[in-house]
């Protein structure tokens, strides 16, 4: 496999005791990679933690670190075991207050100060420095700090958060790819299609292998780069690879 | 939030490009989460990395120090983009070999040796002092060297692999959990909750809130703890304090 390494690289971290034990299956991961890929940035990990101190802090201090883009989703809600926006404080070495800013945005949920709980004003508990991020599902907001930007788990406050910050973001060129999908078994194509991935050292060619009703193998082969001209000549040599092998290539992704 | 750190712990490492990219949703972790669980063995961590040979190798040697057992899922195919066993390999400091057992194994889906061509060879490639994992499914197998259980990404293979290995691990007390559920929005729970929380350091709660249709709003709360006795002391704290703000606790989760 090539190492396609333009543009800006991301890191995910994904915050919730729920997603490791099997309770709540994520729905972050595709959506932010796929938005991710459309802009030329590169998702290179996703880290899934639980909600622990020592572990949000030592993951998003290395993270942050070794990535140019860090998200983080979970654990900014009103309860005790959200506990993200102490460990981003913490990590940043800056102190955690409750933003005047972020009070007035929960504010509109409420008719009265009443309604303010401790619980809900550990909503506006924003670390210094940080530039709070629109929430237009229900207010209370996230927050960019340096390079990380910390995002609700629930997946559509997470893609309103996201959308709305998206166009800062500073992508490389865009991954352009295209689809060709193989009626043979990988087992057959595996070897010509190793050549011809030798051949293209600048696409990254994977194969995603099928199996449908009636007993038709197969493999989707995804082509990426960001150079047009390259592409498309990786593409006419797996369209012929196919052809060599008695079969006829069929656009696009079919897995 | 609690730190149980009662009983072995885990960590998943699922190797795929197309999983970061956002093609491929994945399946894995939920899986082995839930199961994991059932066992008595915490997931204490997840990572998706790419198909990147340094990346893949210094993941493994980290997470395999740090926890009592690794899986990892993906890139054990034919193609030239799978190079897990090439990297199991390396960062055991060990010879990948084609291994007889696996040939026997993979024969059988063959009427002739010709049918071997070098792509399906490749899946009889295994660091030495490694133990075969069968696949029922389609018979290449996956196998275990040292802590660490190297499974295919294709989800009932992944399974069946699992489950064939299922009783060689060895758990801890089993987390037993009970779940509440209120129709109260966190931001009134959270106050009171976080006072039970604080009473019952054994126990681990999480709140999960939900809205459902006709402006419901509610959590549900999810008790864990290898302790039986102390989670139905917490659990019984839970309900008092949801009656005691004018609800009726619900039992399970309703989320």
């Amino acid at each position: 496999m090539t190492n396609l390494t333009v543009g800006p690289t991301a890191c995910l971290i994904l915050i919730g005791n729920e997603v490791l034990s099997g309770r709540t299956k994520d729905a972050n991961l595709q959506y932010l990679g796929t938005r991710l890929t459309e802009l030329g940035i590169r998702m290179s990990e996703a880290r899934v933690i639980p909600d622990i101190e020592t572990v949000i802090i030592a993951t998003l201090n290395e993270c942050r670190a070794k990535f140019d883009y860090v998200f983080t989703t979970g654990g900014i809600g009103p309860t005790h075991d959200d506990i993200t926006s102490a460990c981003v404080a913490k990590a940043f070495g800056v102190a955690l207050e409750r933003n005047a800013e972020a009070r007035a945005l929960l504010c509109r949920n409420y008719s009265s100060d009443k309604e303010l709980t401790e619980a809900r004003l550990k909503m506006t508990e924003i670390p210094v420095g940080a530039t709070l991020i629109d929430n237009p599902v229900s207010n209370a907001p996230g927050y960019r700090i340096g390079n990380v930007f910390v995002f609700a788990g629930i997946p559509r406050i997470m893609q309103a958060m996201f959308e709305g910050i998206a166009d800062t973001l500073v992508g490389g060129a865009p991954t352009l790819s295209q689809a060709i999908t193989a009626r043979i078994p990988e087992g057959i194509l595996g070897d010509p299609l190793a050549a011809v991935q030798a051949r293209f050292a600048d696409v990254e060619i994977g194969s995603y292998p099928f199996k449908k009703e009636g007993g038709i193998f197969g493999a989707s082969l995804i082509l990426r780069s960001p150079d047009a001209a390259k592409l498309d000549q990786a593409a006419d040599a797996v369209r012929q690879m196919i052809r060599d092998l008695g079969a006829e290539p069929l656009e696009g992704d079919m897995v």
